[in-house]
């Protein structure tokens, strides 16, 4: 009985975001429908950081799947060990006997998932004919959200903006080929009609006037308390859209306003699953800015890890039997 | 960066109870100074059995470690899948970065921490000069049970009781060369300076009168609400010893007589890390018979874990680097 082992690498190639996102969207529906087991995530601090472990099951329509990410944030690692702040592993079972399937780097699949949930939410809630994304922030998440938006919109012009010229080149390189792409300021990406915000920021760097009047803002940076993306104008005024309550309210990119009383549950205009299953309607007619606050759950990396696996069935990959 | 990979051999190979039950001991020390993280216990519940995840942190006096392990229980698997009702992977990591340092079958790993805790509660609670062990129950655990109490007692006789003709046969074949072996009722097990119960009955089926005056239990098989093995005359009457008072009241050997209200936090003399840390008397002269209550805790696995990590190191295993 053996279990794949794959590398960042591998989980790349057998991701394709054709796969990725739609099991996401799967998941998100999966979830409203009161189809998963997720767990909180449980937090385990250590001197130098802290863990997370996050186990989820999917019980999706026409797919199931288990598995836990184990998954640290040392942010000495870069300075102290050439290492990245976040390191993760993914274990993906069997859910019907329990049988480690695959175990594979969950750094890339997080990417994956996590690129893959902006382009559900942009699905939903970009207006039909978006054309143009802006990113502000140059990182490797922004590689994942262009990647996977691009497969539901006929995404041509991509404007990104980042302090750091050098990653911004090598963003602009990267994509040469398959988009109209180029450097600008904040304002410049957030007029596009679609944003993706991916920096670590606690101060906001979007205002509601640098946004477009139908911009879709998919909120992705803010991952603990303090942080934020976006100004109040824009919180206040937007359709909001979050992955979950209790992440996005604790973490997410409405952690500050929410904790300052500044918006309630009033402000929140549904879960993304509740557009996924039909519940709630996407951008409708009279929809100006769109904000998706997104933090990241378990049931991603399931339905992402899913598909690794099926995809690595057919390849060539290494092999291990753990009951030997 | 590269992490080992170990299937259940290397992981027996790696891990010798004279190492692993002194790290458990630390583990245990740890957890009763709070210098370990351990979350309580994740479950995900699937159609056909459940998930559950285990993640710790142990800061021990002179080493840390940190993990999760990732464990499955599905009845029907023996019956339906021919695969073991139990299945687990554990992912150790090193604390100060978070990279994952090894990948490990869990269920040979829940083997050897489970025996490794019986150990240190019997070094601290069996009779000195204990020379007999019996065993109710002659399934795998109780092949752990005595590798790892002879480290902590010169055991020299071994008596075993089980309904299974075959599996006393197959025990007593293993043992024969290191012990006088010999199967035997209840009652000649239970006589024994040292008793270990690894069963999952319901019903109880050791009872006061069949134990020696001075005999230490380990009372291993309770996992689940509903589930002891010994009877209300020793419950009531022995010096009772438990690994965690949640998990113990919860799914421990204590479980039924502390829900039917007959026992209460007065019958608790201790838990193992008081004994451990001298907070607490271990066996001391007027003690009669003695019970440890072991649920298994997240701390045992990541201590075991350690053990294995560090000697597989120096040995000849297969590596994988996750972030190719």
């Amino acid at each position: 009985m053996e279990t794949f082992i794959l590398s960042g690498s591998d989980v790349a190639t057998y991701s394709p975001m054709t796969d990725v996102v739609p099991a996401v969207e799967d998941a998100f529906a999966a979830y409203e429908t009161d189809a998963v087991e997720m767990p909180a995530k449980s937090y385990v601090d250590v001197p130098t950081g802290d863990f997370r472990s996050m186990p989820a099951f999917v019980g999706a329509d026409s797919w199931e799947a288990a598995g836990v990410k184990w998954v640290s944030v040392h942010p000495d690692n870069p300075g102290t060990h050439d290492l990245p702040t976040v390191l993760g592993v993914m274990v993906y079972s069997d859910p019907a006997t329990g049988l480690p399937l695959a175990i594979m780097d969950g750094t890339e699949l997080t990417m994956r998932r996590t690129g893959a949930a902006a382009a559900v939410a942009t699905d939903h809630l970009a207006v039909a004919d978006a054309t143009s994304m802006g990113f502000v922030g140059a990182g490797v998440q922004s590689y994942a959200q262009l990647k996977a938006v691009s497969t539901v919109r006929p995404i041509e012009e991509v404007v990104v903006s980042d302090p750091d010229d050098d990653r911004v080149e090598q963003f602009v390189d990267t994509f040469a080929d398959e988009f109209s792409v180029r450097p600008g300021d904040v304002g410049d990406a957030a007029a596009c009609d679609v944003l993706s915000t991916v920096t670590p920021v606690e101060d906001p760097i979007v205002s509601a006037a640098d946004l477009g009047g139908r911009t879709h803002v998919n909120a992705i940076g803010a991952d603990a308390p303090g942080k934020r993306e976006l100004a109040a104008d824009v919180i206040n005024t937007a359709k909001l859209v979050i992955d979950d309550h209790e992440q996005c309210i604790h973490s997410g990119e409405i952690n500050v306003p929410w904790s300052e009383g500044l918006i309630d549950e009033s402000d929140i205009d549904a879960e993304l699953g509740e557009i996924v299953t039909g519940q709630r309607d996407g951008r409708v007619a009279v929809d100006g800015v769109t904000v998706f606050d997104s933090t990241g759950l378990a049931i991603q990396d399931v339905a992402a890890a899913h598909i690794v696996y099926e995809a690595a069935r057919d390849g060539d990959v290494e092999a291990f039997d753990f009951f030997a």
